[in-house]
């Protein structure tokens, strides 16, 4: 809690820097429906300082725009209505402008309140909400990625996050059998689907020290693991053949050579950079190929502090479910995660867009099984 | 042709001068798969002269950049790929102020093409090409009106276009029984679907000589024209029933009183004023409910010269299809109008949106009988 | 109206003898949206007599059950709720023996009514009832053959309708230009859609004496016809593209030999036989490809005694619209021809298919461009 | 092992039996994908047996019909192509008569086989195929209870399957924190996905002696339970409202009234019969408004002994995941059960629709969490 005000304000010109090479043109377009246009992302994280922290205990706050509301809501019901997602992207009104002016104008209000002794309440929910806004930022790398890898052109986005090469030789952890304690203790900050110490059964099994690399998905590519129903769950197979999908999102095969989209442009697949754009479906079969299997959720934690993450999250094969003793929070800020509690899976660790020191090992993080704009990456065990 | 340099040149500024209330961020979206960003269409009109004329007749003509044919090409198969139509609004790059200097850097070249003495052949593309880019400009109306009114904040479009108040009473025009000549004669320009004087067969029928008015349509709403089916065609009541369409594009009903989007805000619908964005089944089912039809399109234009038209383009009961010795040009030009001779029904006059001097009495317009976006109205025959 | 009794049993009795090789679970089945289970039309046009005539005129007549009115109403909006089309397939029950049970009762008291004098508008709405049994009766050729055709057992039905082969060399008739009559005169039974005489225009044309055969069918397909935009539609290329079309509906190229479904069995395709089952989007394309055109509805009428037509409903390029004053019944039977106005094209002639003297040189056959289960074929124009 | 010939002709012949009092027309309708026609699960049962049995071992063993194993393969596809699922519906051939005579022809060609002295490999895999064949009648139960719940008539089904009253005061059991074992131990039949014995570390729970009754359910319909978003699922929200769901399947409320459909007919709901036909989305949103939880399926097996069950299969927050060391059998039968490990919640117990001895208090059962055509029930813990 020490430090808040700096967090803050860190934290909301780290997005504009971000954005700092976007055409006003970039910022508008929602190419699919899980994807949302940057403007959204900057109007959105605004307005939940807005409508959870100084229309909450900002004694005369004057709301700046009533429509904002109603336009850069995202799934909080109990926050009223909202606009459909797919409908993002047809927004012009408010203008990228508009929508920088209305950031400035919270921000110059955030600080004066937090100048003052904010109560203990707000500040929690202020570090919510940067957190929250971190998400976004993540999110955000993953959405232009998407809005310029599925242009003709491709255009590029000045950043500075890179996949390293993978550089160590392949090895197995060994983690013995035994009643292990998972979940977030109090101290610190933590998302409520962390919270509860409890403690699980784990069998002795064996874990990668590294991500699958770019060469060795290309054996699999190769060796036809996209069209072997063996190495498939029925409903990935299902979704891969409908969607016509035999290589990772943003993979072309030019004149025999495998090429990809990155930030930096469209150039051939580097071999020792960790595989990343594949969904849950493909991290399984990929493991199913190689007669090992992905950790479960609980594995990865106890095996954590052996393994050398924070390049990609990677897949596990554990539904996201609640944890004994969850319990969400009163109002719209319990629409957090536990609703989400159904059809998805648990990815672990931290990606290369990931803010710093926004993830630790007892990190939760979910997305459905055929999703592959997010920085995801393939960690075997057996 | 004399003064062709002017006319291109005027009705390339034109389309500037339409645009300049726009933000940036209204030129890149597509709400909807009929409707094209304005940044498309501004490319697009200029591509066709780069296309088919400097291209073609200009040279040592240097391209202005090899991607924009691909990215601005529309449905001439002939030209090579395109981009799908439901795509166009996701392409942030080029941006709009590059649409804009390619736009300066056709614009300059033909100049300096007009300034020699072009082959006739080349004088006719561009004529062509003129008239092409006003039925884009044309368009714009329809689009920008459509993206403006589906956002919740309605922005509005500097324009001198409004429609008229019907003053005089209504009256029916008698024309008599016999065989007429239809068709455009070869002096001065005219699209191929109009050519080929042939003649008809006329029964006696009489026709209005105004327009539908909205407290007429309101009087077809409020006494259950849109839930009594005998007044529909079967695909007609389909679509309203399956589409929940009560009332013209654009209309709610606030409070008991119906309003409407216009360019120029949200307003209450405006009784006096000529009923629009209906679709044919719309003007069909009202014509119904009146026991009385709509007009075909030759006994239209064997009208024309008694009617007071311009406002709104005009639903007739006749197909799209080709006249007697109809024939297409060869390539891509010959794509213009033949191909399009399906399920389509004919609308005859002009719209305000309409630019000057673009329509004649022998013009035939053409839309699917759903379509509401376009300027459309309703005139009865019987 | 002699002899109504004798027709309307007769008509009746050829429809169980149609059926007479099904088996049970034949009858059942609605592959498609535009397909119906031949139970379906055994019931429904029993319900028709039911609804319009004993119940309206037959005094103290029970109505078998009232459950069928619901279940067998077909798109008579006036005459009550209907099961929507999509879910005739899933009714098993009334099963095919209580269907048939249903006919005779409503048989032998249509026998007892014509028996007495039934009143003069009885006697025309029974007339009605027979021609739409006989629409029916043919629709249960096309929907059978679209029931045994999509399944990989590829049953027959027993039938005495088989195409012949053409002979005759190919010529082209001229028709000279001039004002022709159109229409049904008031003697003998017509559709309401054929009434009202009227005059029309036609321009000097040639018409073929034959139809398109299968073999030169091929040499349109084989000269890829089906990946030549240039002879198409815009809305059918997108049409055969997204459906992935390239030949007649129950063709199959078989180790290079074309192949097809008849309801005799499967087999080589038969040259000299014309061919069936196109779309008028095939249609078109095959003429554009001849460099030649459909003939008008209105041409065809004209030319009609001197061809030689029967074998295949033969698409114009007319659409389907209402003649000069045409009107339609009151009530239910006004829905019968009138609703379907709009973006549906004319065929002229007869199938074998279609019961004897159920057609004639003014009869105006309707369908969607894009069917095909129907018994189709092609004359050239030019 | 003992009796496996009368163990395999009493399977085949319950499921004759269940079939007694179908129309013929009942067998072959699929209204939905998810749905498989009786001739379907008939035949299809018989395939197994003579593709994985007979084939395999039985020595000269001549096919039935080559086209069968097209026809009634499931999801198997290591053995060959197979019909499309939502086709199953289409094939009126084979007929019902012809599918009885396949199984006759299986069935003695069997049970000449066991009266020999089968391998065991091959008795493994005709316990196997009882089980299978159980799991269809069971299935058959779901498809025709669905099939006559959507047709207007509601027919009804000769069958001894009925749900009992609750008469028993509801209780919650206590079960105490600790290492417990879960899993099926290799004594007996089980399935694959049940094998492997291990440890789970369960945390101290409450669980209700009974399962949720029809009264239960109303009273959190009439409080607005299927209009409160806070008590679902994002996903079961969205789902819900899209489908325009406020009832349990196959309930209709009928002047104030709740009424059901049951295989006995269509009649008011019965209060104090437990509710089935819901989704695992509705057993969530119940739970969290009684402001309790689903136990996981571990919770459940732990808790079995103590608990009343049988009636209806019991919705678990568990998703269906391999056990620790799960492997899966090579070839076709390994695709039983490990394809299906995404997106599906695990049910546990057993239903009125299981045929005896078929399940355990180890077995999992496991649909996706929509499904609500199943007999599914909701069990309280806390």
């Amino acid at each position: 809690m020490i430090n808040i005000k700096e967090a803050y304000l860190n934290t909301r010109n780290r997005f504009i820097t971000l954005c700092s090479s976007l055409e006003t043109e970039d910022y508008s377009v929602q190419p699919t429906e899980f994807v949302s246009p940057p403007k959204w992302h900057l109007a959105h994280t605004t307005w939940f300082f807005e409508q959870f922290v100084l229309k909450e205990f900002s004694a005369n706050y004057a709301v700046y725009n009533d429509d904002f509301a109603y336009l850069f809501n995202s799934y909080y019901n109990n926050a009223g209505e909202r606009v459909l997602r797919p409908n993002r992207g047809l927004m012009t009104r408010p203008t990228v402008k508009e929508v920088y002016a209305y950031r400035s104008y919270v921000d110059a209000k955030m600080t004066v309140f937090l100048e003052d002794t904010p109560p203990k309440e707000a500040l929690e929910i202020i570090e919510l909400g940067i957190n929250h806004e971190q998400q976004h930022q993540e999110l955000f790398y993953y959405d232009i990625k998407y809005i310029f890898g599925n242009q003709p052109t491709f255009p590029t986005l000045e950043n500075n996050i890179a996949l390293k090469d993978i550089t160590e030789k392949q090895e197995f952890i060994t983690i013995e059998e035994g009643v292990y304690q998972i979940g977030h203790d109090t101290s610190g900050f933590s998302f409520d689907n962390e919270l509860g110490i409890h403690k699980t059964y784990i069998h002795k099994f064996k874990i990668s020290n590294n991500l699958t690399t770019n060469a060795e998905y290309i054996a699999f590519i190769e060796s036809g693991g996209y069209t072997n129903f063996n190495l498939w769950h029925a409903e990935g197979w299902d979704h891969i053949t409908k969607n016509e999908i035999a290589a990772p999102l943003y993979w072309h095969k030019i004149k025999g050579v495998w090429h990809y989209y990155t930030l930096d442009g469209f150039k051939p697949v580097e071999p020792n950079k960790p595989v990343t754009h594949i969904s849950m479906f493909e991290a399984y079969a990929y493991a199913e190929w190689k007669q090992m299997r992905l950790p479960t959720e609980f594995e990865w934690e106890v095996a954590a502090e052996h393994l050398n993450y924070g390049q990609l999250w990677e897949w596990t094969n554990s539904a996201y479910l609640p944890y004994p003793n969850f319990s969400k929070a009163p109002g719209a800020l319990g629409e957090y995660n536990g609703k989400f509690m159904i059809n998805q899976h648990v990815l672990r660790g931290a990606s290369i867009a990931t803010p710093e020191n926004h993830s630790r090992k007892t990190y939760r993080n979910f997305f459905q099984p055929d999703m592959r704009w997010l920085f995801s990456g393939i960690r075997l065990a057996q």
